[in-house]
């Protein structure tokens, strides 16, 4: 070990190094750092403990309480390699001493998005429905096929929760001339304006969308923000598209909307994951069902790494991160997410 | 019946009025013209016939020979309203008398272009067959669901024809930021480049494209373009996305790399609709089955009569008609499409 | 001279063969055609005459009135290396033989639309003139520099015509979120709403626009189209943007509400060309003075060879042209626009 | 006074209350907070000190040095009204305290991005020497006045710096299909792929691109980063864009370039302002001058108040700031901008 060198605390448990990185971002890592990891599992308590004296930046979402704070007076970044905070870091400390705190977030804007278009596009127009008469001989052709389908082009949506996946939501709607309507209590009118997005109370984005999509995070403050009144708001044969987390939406409410006929839905998140083998949503042919599979694709993971390794290299060489999305003071303690995709 | 004013015949069998017509619409025809129609079928031969003298302009497929035209002289405009020609005109003399020829293909181009989209999407993100997984309660979660998954963004992908659709695909593809290569013979590679795509052979978009759109229609020269050979050269695990007419496919080849796992494919046409009940491709799990249902939206129907009526118009105003696709003299001949959708 | 080859008249005057080809297009079309041309000046009628009974394809403006199409049997395309028609061809004869016809036109949709937009962004933030004012060691710094200026950003624009150029002007103004009307007497509403931009009258263009692009071409009917009732509708301190024809537009109406500072004016087309020296518009403080120079370009020019080597190349394998633009029975003899750029 | 409520200092100097708000937004501000301001010139020392004690937000750039903000508690928020920082607060105690910092930079990013396509726009095309050339009479028409011109379409442009001015341009020239490079030593390369940017060194981007867009602002580090070596990299003819601040360019080696003909240029700030009666610059006849007119819009203006109210809005509710740009901590030091817009 060097001691000139910055030492790296690598944990990504639990994701592995190999899903994270592609072996050319872990070679520049490597060049850049002396660094502590293990190949599997979290890195032992020993081990972290050992490298607090020295450590420069931790790459994962190692348990740091402000006592392991205190005994890690050079470290300058934590970059959590997951796509949201958990409550074992002592923020406050980090902001008050300037240790940069960031999550890979933006690693699944796109393929999240991606997805959400997908579920949006097989809603609208019937594709997994279709697929499945099909395989039953009981398929209608051309018009007769099509009496529930309808068109993104020109139709009016809504976007519950304006963050990293709506923004990158948007240009891959934008082709379709949609009206786009946001819900999202903690950004201003204008700044939705500045995005071409109409502002709306979420009874608004409810009642006036043909395909709602829930992109919002769950906080202290939203479980359950849609639930059976707020389904009742949705126009006739609407459609919801569910690719954030499950807390944020009524599932019975859900189930019993779907069951009534009164909308579609597309479901990324469940309560639990697995759903119980007799849930009866896994019936349900008013939704299409999708096991948690939004952004965990293995592009999306290998850019964690390529991001980390960016965002470290700013970070030793005394510039801000610029890739990875950087912890706010005011909403990191809010944030109840359960662990992704594992 | 106002001898002043222009006579058309309105003949959109085997659509119906109702099925191309919003009422806005109609009531413009009529107020622009006196207008022969039936409710039901075709115009019979002697309507037809009767009408003849004094029609100004058809809209639909009526059979045109020679001899009717002949017996037309004040015809102005014969205003298809399917989405491709049949053989049961005289393009050639229409042609010589200055008849405006069009049909609706521009109605179906973003229907067609969405669900184009929509299949692809599903091709590659897996939703489909997702959804069939979890119905069977083998589902996987995360990244374990999406071991043969992939996206869109930066994907090569390869579109078999540049036509109408192709050229309402590519604003979809676009924020996605595809490389995106086209064959079509009956263009200058200028004309790709015009529009940001990279001209290319048959081979080369199977071969370097992991999504590949067969946009071609029929004509008496490509039939089963796309036959072993062909299929043969697309990459390990590329989707086809077939949404033209079944008869630019050899679908017995193409049944063979589905079932070998080699490739990936949406199907929306079939070389005969519906496929028997026993047909292998109704059972096949590495394809999403589509009964004909691209194109044929409520919506789509109606923009046909909104065209007709908008070129008819402006060619009674002695304008060129500018929303349908105009026929061409070299091309009407070679096309080989099936009747659409009925 | 081989019998067996097409023979094509090269015909460019007024422009030479020099200005319209680049090298490579020369010789794709020598290898495809024996070609029979000048190096300055027209063709002489000698040596058209003596081509007329094998000549396959004219490229250029000859004149051609009937007598002259009855001796050329086997012509099958005039393709036109101007941006518009003149009245030397017997166009109706072309279109009862099925002879293509098709201008230049679209080789300068992007030049010109670039440069309206360049003289639009001039008008709305000043630059011309605060470079005339540092000049003269008048210039005022920062918000006092800009009292007169305004952004395009969300500024509503008129169009009037909406062809070729303010087609390929609209992607330039897209990314401004600008409101766009646009006034063409030619296009049903329902066009202009597909490419996304609002129909209006006259009347409502010049009122309610921030910036008016005047993008028609001359035509029988639309002479001074423009004139002092039409100006005295825009708004205090609006633009207007002249590049197509001075036909449209009432000159001494024009200079007036310049002088006046009703409006501010970008000006490339004048009713003569030059201006008379002592022309008060030479001295008009409130215009942007262009000399006829929005579409010449070296590169627009050679697009033009470009172009018609790619059309003809199709023509001679018996299909539609597809990269000029095809003349309209219905307006091919309404077009007044002058001989363009020389 | 109502003690319960937040109190604002508002010190906006050098602008003023009038130039910064609507009064909706103002009377925003009244609405959330008690407000202690002047209406002309810099708040007082006495009223800042005795506001201290109480001041929950600062607007604008009031001396903060680590013992005012030790007198200031209950701070939570500096939202300085400039678009860039001055080394009059103690910026680490701020850090260290969690008090937001932000700047108004993004008000001008896109009216500073519009001035500087326009710009490029006019040297390319030669927009303003063509109408100084007009009013000699000595213009030229057509193709010969166009000799030195030439399109943005498809060109190869350059940016030097790739912040949040050139984020903005970045949509303005997509629409001409500008093959991008981009120089910006702060930044990842991924980070610019992701923008569909080629990321370059900064002899790249001045030797490969044909418009140079200058828009890094000056830090410690790049005082004269384009002298006379990095200028005789630049093509023959191209363009330079001068848009961020003069301390970036050494303008005696520009101006010995612009006199020799090497290249253009269009400069909005200089060394000094204004510069000399007699700098040679004022005459020179290949450049395009403007007079630090870039951002300072009215709109522009306006918006940094908007800006400053909703973000004080969301800090007072408990949320981080998103419209202003907040302060780095690495760099916010680092700047060398002098005061802007007055």
């Amino acid at each position: 070990m060097n001691l000139a060198r910055p030492l790296v605390l690598l944990d990504p448990h639990p994701r592995t190094n190999a899903m994270i990185f592609h072996r050319a971002d872990r070679e520049r890592l490597d060049a850049m750092a002396d660094v502590i990891t293990v190949e599997a599992g979290a890195v032992p308590d020993d081990a972290v403990e050992a490298c607090l004296p020295r450590v420069t930046a931790i790459l994962g979402q190692t348990a740091l309480p402000g006592a392991r704070l205190a005994r890690a007076p050079h470290l300058r970044a934590v970059l959590n390699v997951e796509g949201n905070y958990v409550p074992n870091v002592d923020y406050a400390t980090c902001f008050a001493r300037g240790i940069r705190v960031a999550c890979a977030a933006p690693a699944f804007a796109r393929p999240v998005a991606e997805y959400a278009l997908a579920l949006a596009l097989d809603l609208a127009r019937g594709i997994t429905q279709a697929d499945r008469l099909f395989r039953l001989g009981q398929e209608r052709y051309g018009w007769r096929g099509n009496l529930a389908a309808e068109t993104l082009f020109g139709a009016p949506v809504g976007l519950v929760g304006f963050g990293t996946i709506a923004r990158a939501l948007l240009p891959l709607l934008r082709p379709c001339h949609c009206t786009v309507r946001a819900y999202d209590p903690w950004l201003p009118p204008t700044l939705l304006h500045e995005h071409g997005v109409m502002p709306a109370t979420l009874t608004e984005v409810l009642e006036r969308s043909r395909m709602v999509f829930v992109l919002a995070a769950p906080t202290a403050h939203n479980r359950h923000l849609i639930g059976a009144p707020e389904l009742a708001c949705m126009a006739p044969g609407a459609g919801l598209v569910l690719v954030s987390r499950a807390g944020v939406v009524d599932y019975a409410a859900l189930h019993t909307a779907l069951r009534e006929g009164r909308i579609k839905a597309a479901i990324d998140v469940f309560p639990a994951e697995p759903p119980a083998a007799d849930d009866p949503l896994r019936t349900c042919t008013a939704a299409v069902l999708s096991s948690h599979r939004a952004g965990g694709l293995d592009s999306a993971l290998k850019t964690i790494g390529e991001m980390a390794v960016d965002d470290l290299d700013l970070v030793l060489r005394g510039l801000p991160p610029v890739r990875m999305q950087a912890a706010q003071p005011e909403t990191v303690g809010l944030q109840r997410s359960p662990p992704g995709l594992r």
